[in-house]
């Protein structure tokens, strides 16, 4: 779902915009092709809406790369541990970098044995996580991948946080398009919605936030932490789902889990030993694999045909992403002053 | 989460129960072992007080069974397609024989290569998922299981029931304990509370469910679908969960989808091609799986600390299976009646 965007925001050609990222990432230090691929994603995320996971994002890598608690060129391991599954230790990498490199192994192991389990250790924020979902997808296969991050929801009876926003995606081939790519928070709102409310001046919605007290809040200012998706009522739901990531990408790989994991803005020498977890299925090893695109399309149109106004998973993506690449990407005025900023400090020509 | 009880139920040892369902299902041509693990897992559940997945479903299947739409004796056919992948074909057998049958499969192939993923064809009603997650769990695996269900919820966006619940079971292996293990529709309640709140006169709660003109309804009588999980904001999460599921469970394994597949309680004589699909990890594969279980048992430890009271999935239906071990389980009065009718008609001693 699109993202609320800022009224005096301007708009920027997304190839400029991966230009400007790309050569800001090789300024300090990232090779040419992470870099390349790095910016894409992230403007990738732009054209779908998602600005949040956009190249609003890229000022914190750059500033995590200069203090050091991201490396420009990290030595990547990737460990195969069995027929079907690897360990990737992403030796705090750019996260995007890093679970590109996995979802890969789980692409080439589900081909090989028709199912790939592919964990990250030690990675950093690894952007929109429907990315990697959809890559496995354009090749046919089903896509599943996983992130958590530092501590922003309370579980469900709780009121501190203790989990982050905990995404997962899922995206299946569709015949005749894109695939269909659920990209979903475990939470209602991501926090930056919060932050949005604080600095215009705008109430919450209700039940998705609680203040330091644990009483349900609609005032941005006094939101103290998220509620999980289900809210008062099914939030044991919504926290059981981010529960589930957090052991995925968590413990599973060794890494820091829910209160232990840093800020992201704050603490910024400190590497955030963050995983992810990708699992990618091939259709073809199951009865439905050589009609499952066309079913796909088939049940699509039936949805589609419904009355009231039935989308598909990652249609409202899709049609913004049409959208932006003929008027542009938005561009926030503070999202401006930081990247005017460090186009200064890199001496990278400003896309603005 | 335990599930509202009757207030005329009366308590009945689990041990008889699962007596009753055993002979009952043999009467019907069922063999002892099958019999045996259904009446098991339908007692099972009816501990962890997930009462709608319980004994109550067992006149459901007689029925069936009797009618022909499920299989006594299906050849129940396990196809491997590579080396951590199979399918079955249940043979429009029991779904809860198919799909243990299924998970076993699922566990070998995670023990010999990382992770198994077995998808089930043509089988029937299977259950609580959470019954193949647990067991993936129990033996140091983490467990995940799925299935599909005929029409009961609206696609968000629209207001005619297209999905079914659609279920989502992951459990994970626990230091020192049972397995943490969720265990969720992807509608904020089932069905059955709707048929409850008819009979005894109760309102639903807010935002779960719409009239057959698609305004929202606190009506049991008018409810028409269930709104998926997250309601009208957010159902696009639920609705999106429980499209991913039916995919993966109905056309992967090319069974029906969605409005194909037949009602539960009618057209007792045509199969329902129910599909269902699990997958199955070793943790030992992943750089944190020698320390999971334990790193689990602390994370518990520190939500246990929270302010609140904060519960592990999972936690509600352990603490529900100690109560009901000790006061039984209760059957409530529309269920003893129908109880009853099939002791008689089976000359089958009634455990009431």
């Amino acid at each position: 779902m699109a993202q609320p965007v800022h009224p005096d925001s301007v708009p920027c050609p997304p190839d400029r915009l991966i230009a400007w990222g790309r050569a800001c990432l090789q300024a300090v230090g990232v090779d040419e092709t992470d870099a390349a691929s790095v910016a894409r994603s992230l403007v990738q995320t732009n054209l779908w809406g998602i600005d949040s996971h956009g190249i609003a994002r890229l000022p914190h890598y750059l500033n995590r790369i200069t203090r050091g608690s991201i490396k420009a060129r990290p030595q990547i391991a990737v460990t195969p541990t069995g027929p079907s599954t690897a360990q990737v230790d992403g030796d705090q990498g750019l996260g995007i970098v890093v679970s590109h490199r996995a979802n890969r192994v789980a692409i080439a192991l589900a081909r090989t044995s028709g199912i790939g389990a592919v964990g990250v250790a030690d990675s950093s924020h690894c952007g929109a996580v429907g990315l990697y979902a959809r890559d496995a997808a354009r090749e046919g296969l089903i896509g599943m991948a996983f992130t958590h991050s530092d501590k922003i929801a309370a579980p469900h009876g709780g009121h501190v946080p203790f989990l982050g926003t905990n995404p997962i995606a899922m995206a299946f081939p569709r015949e005749g398009g894109e695939p269909v790519c659920l990209d979903m928070a475990t939470t209602p709102i991501p926090w930056n919605r919060v932050m949005n409310a604080r600095r215009e001046g705008h109430p919450l919605p209700e039940d998705v936030a609680v203040d330091a007290t644990g009483a349900p809040t609609t005032d941005a200012h006094a939101a103290a932490a998220l509620r999980p998706l289900g809210g008062l009522e099914y939030g044991h739901k919504g926290y059981g789902l981010a529960l589930v990531v957090e052991l995925l990408c968590g413990p599973l790989n060794g890494n820091l889990w829910g209160p232990q994991i840093g800020p992201m803005y704050a603490e910024l020498t400190r590497p955030r030993h963050i995983g992810a977890f990708f699992i990618v299925l091939d259709p073809m090893r199951f009865a439905g694999g050589p009609a499952f695109a066309a079913t796909l399309e088939q049940i699509a149109r039936s949805l589609a045909a419904q009355p009231g106004e039935v989308l598909m998973p990652g249609d409202p993506e899709l049609a913004e992403e049409r959208r932006r690449r003929a008027v542009g990407v938005p561009i926030e005025p503070g999202l401006r002053d930081e990247m005017r900023a460090w186009s200064e400090r890199l001496k990278v020509p400003s896309p603005l």
